[in-house]
């Protein structure tokens, strides 16, 4: 098929996981049609620098650039700003690669100017050679705050300071209401003929993504095949805190919890080898299910999962 | 003689030369009878930083990390961040080295917090050792503008990014009429029973901070002896444009010509053994002169010239 006739793709994607996933389609769908819309719920001010953990983890795993052994940063960092502003006494707890400085520096700068955070993922993506289209969800500040057994924490100081330890109450996505999505946004959906929703943290990487009244409205009434991939395998997350989170809020921790939580904006799901025998409870949402290997280890396995995606794509 | 007795020092004080003789009176005076004022004429925002080039390498002078090699920036620096800008096509022409930078955010974060350049300065000096007191000399902003034959630069444009060739016709300091003195540098100047004039670049590191109407007025009516050393060795600068400068403008470009541009705020006036030729028309200025070696290759170097400029001040 050619280009033309290839589908359009919309992905929705957070952290280190979704990452994998957005690379491995960006290995096989052509660029002009593939859109990431990122989660800046996470994004914060540090040091008067303003950073967004997920779009950049996107952003440098498009460009080939991530960390393979963190998944988040750049590969061969150091580490001499971070020495030094610990000599300082300087707040360590977030750690801000030498290289990656210049991401978040470049970014403040031209935020500072003026420029969208749309404009400025885009420009930092194209100087990096990624050639589809990564988008922040919304130009307006959305702010993940985390209602926790020791208070209300912002999001940065309860996953990175905290290290996701505080017992999760409530997960609140600050500014979301009033937050528009952007038109470019809108247009990669309204186009989209498949809406990935890659395998993200579904609490804290999906959920503010659809805190965005508009785009869980235009994704809800879209016609598109809606395709999730479970981030929960054989009841666990392969990274990060999805697992624990689901459990302090009473959900199943497997990814037919998963599939229970994101039911009303999808058409289809696919879960792992391992947890083939989910599948009736899955289907009986009235979801299709795809089952396959969902682990990501080689780029091979990032390009494998993304065709099996779009097949089910159609 | 004790603490107690010993004469109070301010010391005015630019770049590279002046950082030199302060670290020297550091050497030899009681920290709490040294006050460093500093030049932020030269101080800029590049990349949504607060850049104070002159107080960082007094600073880091001071405490023992600057750079050997070039006098400004600190020691064993790496240049990982500027080779990451440099990929995504950033601007490179001001060096930020990784360790530096450090120094940069928190200074931005601490001003952005509403702390004054006087805070900031003291507290980054006392979490790096430096015991005596650095002072900005003013926290209004003060912006050296240096009016060329290839029209108007900031004064880092001029001096950085252009390495100070185009032919200089006027050097404004922007803001400079309306700029307060801080108390700090009210009281440390009315305090000092000795003022010192270190050997800065007369015209864009001591000009600026004369430039504050307040202090040019406190120095000029203060009853201490007041001395400078000449930054102009044998008709030459020993680092930077003075001597390129003075020219420009039409001055003499010798030790004369220094003393002729500063004598109505000086009672004396150190020259190198080079310039011994020199004494009779200093002298003929009213100034006192001392004649001695005045250039710094070693920290011993700094102590001796330091205690020569204070034996002169009695």
């Amino acid at each position: 098929m050619n280009n033309t006739d290839f589908p359009s793709i919309a992905a929705l994607a957070g952290g280190v996981g979704g990452a994998k996933l957005a690379h491995g389609l960006a290995q096989i769908v052509p660029p002009e049609k593939l859109t990431i819309i990122g989660n800046t719920g996470d994004d914060f001010e540090h040091l008067s620098l303003h950073i967004s953990p997920d779009l950049d983890t996107v952003m440098y795993t498009l460009a080939g650039l991530a960390n393979p052994r963190t998944g988040w940063g750049v590969r061969d960092e150091s580490w001499h700003m971070m020495a030094a502003l610990a000599r300082y006494g300087g707040p360590t707890w977030f750690q801000l690669g030498d290289r990656d400085l210049a991401t978040h520096l470049l970014r403040t700068q031209w935020l500072n100017e003026g420029y969208s955070l749309t404009w400025v993922t885009g420009e930092l993506c194209r100087r990096l050679g990624v050639r589809c289209t990564l988008l922040p969800m919304s130009d307006d500040p959305v702010r993940t705050v985390v209602q926790t057994d020791e208070g209300s924490l912002a999001f940065q100081e309860y996953f990175v300071h905290r290290q996701w330890q505080p017992v999760v109450k409530r997960i609140d996505f600050v500014g979301a209401e009033e937050a528009r999505p952007t038109r470019q946004v809108v247009a990669a959906l309204r186009a989209a003929d498949v809406i990935v929703f890659c395998p993200s943290n579904p609490l804290v990487s999906i959920d503010p993504i659809l805190a965005v009244p508009s785009v869980r409205r235009i994704i809800a009434a879209s016609r598109a095949r809606k395709i999730a991939v479970s981030p929960i395998v054989g009841g666990q997350a392969l990274k990060g805190p999805a697992a624990k989170l689901m459990a302090e809020l009473g959900m199943e921790v497997s990814a037919l919890g998963v599939a229970r939580h994101l039911q009303d904006v999808l058409t289809d799901f696919v879960i792992d080898t391992v947890d083939a025998a989910l599948e009736p409870d899955i289907a009986a949402l009235g979801l299709q299910v795809r089952v396959t290997g969902t682990v990501m280890t080689s780029d091979e396995d990032r390009a494998n999962l993304a065709r099996e995606v779009l097949e089910v794509g159609g």
